[in-house]
């Protein structure tokens, strides 16, 4: 066993995959997941039917008053701004996976974990910087520095592209079904925002078939 | 004027002291708060009423649901712990203020500010690592990278004692008592618990009455 470690889980299939890598490696994983006021508030209840096939524990922190912050900024918490298909500045929550690992650091210290596994990926870094190295370099300084505790951030796929995630995962086992991309909240994946495009796209080119129903194809 | 900055606020003397001085020196200032589900949860209230005085807008953020990490660890949000008079690591919340100062960064974004006025200081530092000048510039870092923008946290009591804190406040007007120091919520200040013995040191040292009421002088 490698000891304990926390899993920001966001029900999507990146995270998903990171969960099942860690149990892989020997971790005693953890789940933490949140709402936050997104409009795929749904992506909850996908981290904790991934959590349960894993036998993990999640916990689900509701931080939902901070969406009176994140509206008007992002169109992930915003209905009455438009949905983009690619990368606008509109799709980042500002600082979100700050504040997620944030609280996962102080879940870890909790619960004795020195370890927080962190789904961020190449994929997603030239576009978003709080899934950047660099990022998760300087944060992870800032816990050193901010608990005087030895507890990192890992993230196991910074270096690599989403579709060798999804290929990866599929060796692993990761019941893709489980998992929600949409930023939106139909009872199927609309096929069209940014995050669907780039779930099509990453299955497509894994060569793995992608079990999301979705709108628009 | 200065521009735009956030203060994080607790409702206790040392980020009241923070706002005026903000104010003072010419920022725009936006006022954030927190229920975490700390006992002591009127000085939420207290942070209102400071803002109210100061004209500034106040934010006020429920993030309770983190209570359910918080608790068995500290003391300040479990009344089933002692609440001890003197520094144990019960007081210590699990890197509470990286998780005030990253709601505070997306607070900042949302308002377009470029600074954060974060009032730790040198009484605190040695005891309490997430008030300390090294997690302070690593957390800038973290700032720098994780959003690419130029936000910076700053803190403008690093290197002064809390006393001196107050004597400067005295000077600057800050009605201390729409301040709260205690960790408990009784309808005076319980005079016991570590906050009120160093506010009472404080307000000694710098030689400034201390307006709040104590159950236990």
């Amino acid at each position: 066993m490698k000891g304990k470690a926390v899993v920001i889980l966001s029900g999507g299939p990146d995270s998903s995959t990171a969960a099942y890598w860690a149990k892989n490696e020997g971790y005693d994983i953890y789940g933490i997941t949140f709402r936050y006021g997104q409009i795929a508030s749904r992506e909850a209840e996908y981290a904790k039917l991934i959590a349960k096939r894993l036998g993990m524990n999640i916990k689900e922190v509701d931080i939902s008053s901070v969406n009176e912050i994140f509206k008007h900024v992002t169109a992930l918490c915003d209905r009455s701004l438009s949905m983009p298909s690619k990368f606008e500045p509109s799709l980042i929550v500002p600082f979100r996976n700050a504040i997620f690992l944030s609280i996962g650091v102080a879940y870890a210290i909790s619960i004795d974990a020195k370890t927080i596994i962190y789904g961020a990926h190449a994929s997603d870094s030239p576009f978003y910087p709080d899934c950047s190295r660099g990022f998760i370099e300087a944060f992870n300084q800032a816990i050193k520095a901010g608990t005087g505790l030895k507890i990192e951030v890992i993230a196991p796929f910074i270096n690599m592209e989403k579709w060798e995630i999804i290929k990866l995962g599929a060796k692993l086992g990761v019941p893709y079904e489980l998992t929600w991309s949409c930023y939106l909240d139909g009872s199927k994946h609309c096929g069209k925002c940014e995050s669907c495009v780039n779930r099509k796209n990453a299955f497509k080119k894994a060569g793995i078939p992608d079990p999301a129903q979705y709108y628009s194809n």
